[in-house]
């Protein structure tokens, strides 16, 4: 780490829409040409990691829980760390491998540098899908970036939340990026990587955004949690009623994944709700307000099933708290969120 | 095409156990030493031609239909098809994208090569899965290898079809191989390719095989063609008698990934039952019957949902015949069958 090596950086036109996308009043210089391109190329280093370690493929089963899982893991969480230590602005980072936050050692090689007025917080889920690497389905990493180089908690997220990456590993490396930072519009985009001297991340999508739900021929649902219909009737009447009004069944178990669908196709909805015997199991700082940022940005709502409030609405005290979620395309949400919560 | 680069190969561990696998009386010399590793690297060379493809992000969306998507179909057709003209045995091939069977014509680099009495017939779908490319989605390619050098119609698949490559593109290259030659027992296993000089393709898991569903302490259930639900009441009951018994939902649309996804964990129900409305999709010579061979391989059931019926006891007189699948742990299937034709 240290040097980009050839074809390993971003290409002239993704560094040229990221400095579309922000204030041109240099306040967020670091963010555009260090945070974001650190970042990026961390996840095209896990992607070449994942696709090294064939015997993930033992990972998730019976006999071999553990070990090898936790070292895809860790690899990935490796990975993001090194590309912090080259972001002089990020103070502070935790994981929901170590979810702990603590300062930013930086490499020697960024120490010294520019000390700008732009410090961050970055919060992140390395390697999100573990149930399904063994089976080779995509999984991916979920990054928040943060105003401030103190902390992420106690913070109110729809303020200071300012960034958040989806990495996609699968038949390609692909990522969805989300910039809202006062004084710019709030944009989502999709960035792919190719391999090669010519490689690189590159803009493939330049604006990622859910369209109008009754313009779609097809309309997807990703139930999460399923199980927990068994317990609530609410949820098993909402998947009944997209059952009997044909919508299509997308759902991998994998968040990066399942989300990704809904906002490449620009369309859809995802549910994991939360029951007394299911309890909420996605952390907020790691995996909701990233997540959450990204679906507002894109012009979608995410929502927490416990009362219908925005996820980005509230803020956490701990790193470990845990929530659920229903986000997508609006018109879909406020439709589940009602039929949740038994609102006519 | 026609030599192989380092790296590009089978490893010594993975031709050790091909050869394991074939009767010891050179009858199936072909099958293992050309058509086998010929069709692993073109499933290679798929891999990472999907890879490269960062415009496929670009199909299935509603502006862009047709073009693009079949390019990289068209791609993945040519790489097979360049495998098959390495292999003097492969005398006929067809494929979903040019369904009729024609004779293999050979490179010149193998002609003259070696005119054993083995003579083979090939059908496969070069990539499946087109709806969940854009996502970045795991997809997959299908390919079934018939003894005999004239037709895979009018033969019966129990018999005739006698080896089958499932290739998975994921986050990894990884493919599910099955062989059921006469004089040897049927095998089903898993190889995964790495890149680099020291790369190639592996073996990774030697035995691919169900276990008792009874020990699992969790149940998958894949229900394909879940429309079909709003129209069929015992599909219906049969969904909400997975939920209500809290099986896992896992479910991507894809063929290949969500048969391997069973595979792989060992246990599992994939279920596309047709109706009156819901016509019948899948091809029986490019999809249904390969995925059946390394199902029943592997120590499953694949039945025909119209009446029970094993998919490989009946033969196609065409190429384009379509139908529907039950498949997986074999008490699941007869579960499954029971409930959807209505039997106690």
């Amino acid at each position: 780490m240290g040097s980009i090596a050839p074809g390993d950086g971003l290409s002239p036109s993704l560094t040229q829409h990221i400095a579309s996308i922000l204030p041109n009043d240099n306040t967020r210089t670091a963010l555009g040409t260090s945070v974001i391109p650190s970042l990026l190329r961390s996840i095209s280093d896990i992607a070449k990691a994942l696709r090294a370690a064939q015997d993930v493929t033992h990972a998730g089963t019976a006999n071999t829980f553990g070990d090898e899982q936790l070292n895809v893991d860790v690899i990935a969480e490796n990975h993001v760390r090194e590309a912090l230590a080259l972001c002089p602005s990020v103070k502070v980072a935790s994981s929901e491998e170590d979810p702990v936050e603590r300062p930013v050692t930086h490499s020697s090689s960024v120490l010294g540098g520019s000390q700008g007025t732009e410090q961050y917080t970055v919060a992140f889920d390395p390697l999100d899908g573990s149930s399904i690497i063994a089976p080779n389905w995509t999984v991916g990493t979920i990054i928040g970036i943060w105003d401030g180089g103190v902390s992420a908690l106690s913070q109110p997220p729809a303020e200071k939340q300012i960034a958040a990456i989806l990495g996609v590993f699968g038949p390609r490396t692909t990522a969805v990026v989300s910039v809202r930072v006062p004084g710019s519009p709030a944009t989502c985009f999709e960035v792919g990587f190719s391999e090669g001297e010519l490689g690189g991340w590159d803009v493939v999508r330049p604006v990622v955004r859910f369209g109008d739900a009754a313009a779609q021929k097809t309309r997807y649902f990703a139930p999460a949690n399923l199980r927990a219909a068994a317990e609530d009737e609410r949820y098993m009447g909402l998947v009944n009623h997209y059952i009997r009004n044909k919508y299509t069944l997308r759902y991998s178990g994998g968040l990066v994944p399942d989300v990704v669908h809904a906002l490449v196709k620009g369309h859809g909805v995802y549910l994991s709700p939360v029951t007394g015997v299911s309890k909420a199991k996605l952390r907020r700082l790691y995996e909701l307000y990233p997540l959450a940022l990204i679906i507002e940005c894109a012009g979608g709502k995410a929502v927490d099933p416990a009362d219908g409030s925005e996820i980005l609405a509230r803020e956490v005290r701990n790193c470990d708290e845990r929530g659920g979620l229903i986000c997508g395309t609006k018109e879909e949400v406020n439709t589940a969120i009602s039929a949740l919560l038994g609102k006519p």
